[in-house]
């Protein structure tokens, strides 16, 4: 590391994905044109960020505590666990309202292409939470593209054998949009996923 | 600002230029993946920074005293100044060696369409230092771009009637391209500015 702290700003900023030099030489220089103050406060909050904000050992979501609320929140039902692939997943199902019950945060999906395979994915602690939190259904909502069908299809393969309900979030036509204005394959899940009246 | 230290530090992220909610979300949920040395690192850099370098008084060139290091090196002439945009121009002109004056940073360039006049530029400060330094000749070093050429031919207007010799920074083809692979504005200057042998 640089002892001139503009170049280790700049290296520091580098660390980031998507940002290369050229990108953190541009980032140090704004900041060195505004009051000193937004860089004071931009580095609090960074620095913060690793004490303040832990992963709950239970369902791995980002929290300030660890149990995470959800998980310790006894109002919130365990028999169904709601799968997810990241942490800011869980806040669109949170914002329904509609879901009461935990949640497990995959760290990913299955990408044979990325080299990710189901032992880097959280799976050996989701079935670590079976048994204990007396689960009765797991309700997957990985993406709905290639990697998030592969890792669906691995884990009820995986659960239905104990007798677990394995769901996965429906896919279709968005709310609000128009047919003809459908995404193709939104519109090929939808028939699919086409349900009896 | 948020309490919560997740949304407080996507927040600050955000203030980034060209950094959006999205982009500084993604930033965010990176570091909380990574060990908590790297949060801490990167943001005790930024923190740092303002503290740490500061703009030299004289020639507003980025620096960790003030007046910086060229401003105060007595082995620096002070009789020739070399004009240019932004800090960052400096290292491209100290790396070749060939340059033993001295420095003055505009902030910026004459740019009508985006409300920069010369009144928005450090040439009140250029001017201020004429006298004082025993300047002879001022190297404009701005962009070959049209801000950067306006800003040259303002600057040459301003500075000639008090008879300090005004220079600029040849432009034409770089060394190393050949003339087929010349863009066509390296090629127009590289006519205009051509010189007897």
């Amino acid at each position: 590391m640089s002892t001139d702290p503009l170049r280790r700003c700049i290296a520091q900023l580098s660390r980031f994905p998507g940002v290369g030099e050229r990108t953190a030489t541009r980032l140090a220089y704004w900041l060195l044109r505004q009051d000193g103050d937004v860089a004071r406060e931009i580095g609090a909050a960074l620095s913060a960020l690793p004490d303040q904000v832990r992963r709950c050992g239970r369902c791995f979501n980002v929290a300030a505590s660890d149990p995470c609320p959800t998980c310790s929140n006894p109002r919130r039902s365990s028999t169904i666990v709601c799968v997810v692939e990241r942490p800011q997943d869980i806040s669109a199902i949170e914002e329904t309202g509609d879901f009461s019950g935990r949640y497990h945060v995959l760290d990913g999906a299955i990408s044979p292409l990325d080299g990710i395979g189901p032992e880097q994915l959280r799976i050996r602690e989701l079935l670590a939470r079976l048994r204990p939190e007396q689960v009765e259904e797991v309700l997957i909502a990985t993406d709905p593209d290639v990697e998030g069908d592969a890792t669906a299809l691995y884990l009820a393969g995986l659960l239905k054998p104990s007798g677990i309900r394995v769901t996965r979030l429906a896919h279709g036509i968005a709310v609000g949009t128009e047919l003809e204005y459908a995404n193709r394959s939104s519109v090929a899940r939808a028939l699919a996923n086409r349900r009896e009246l």
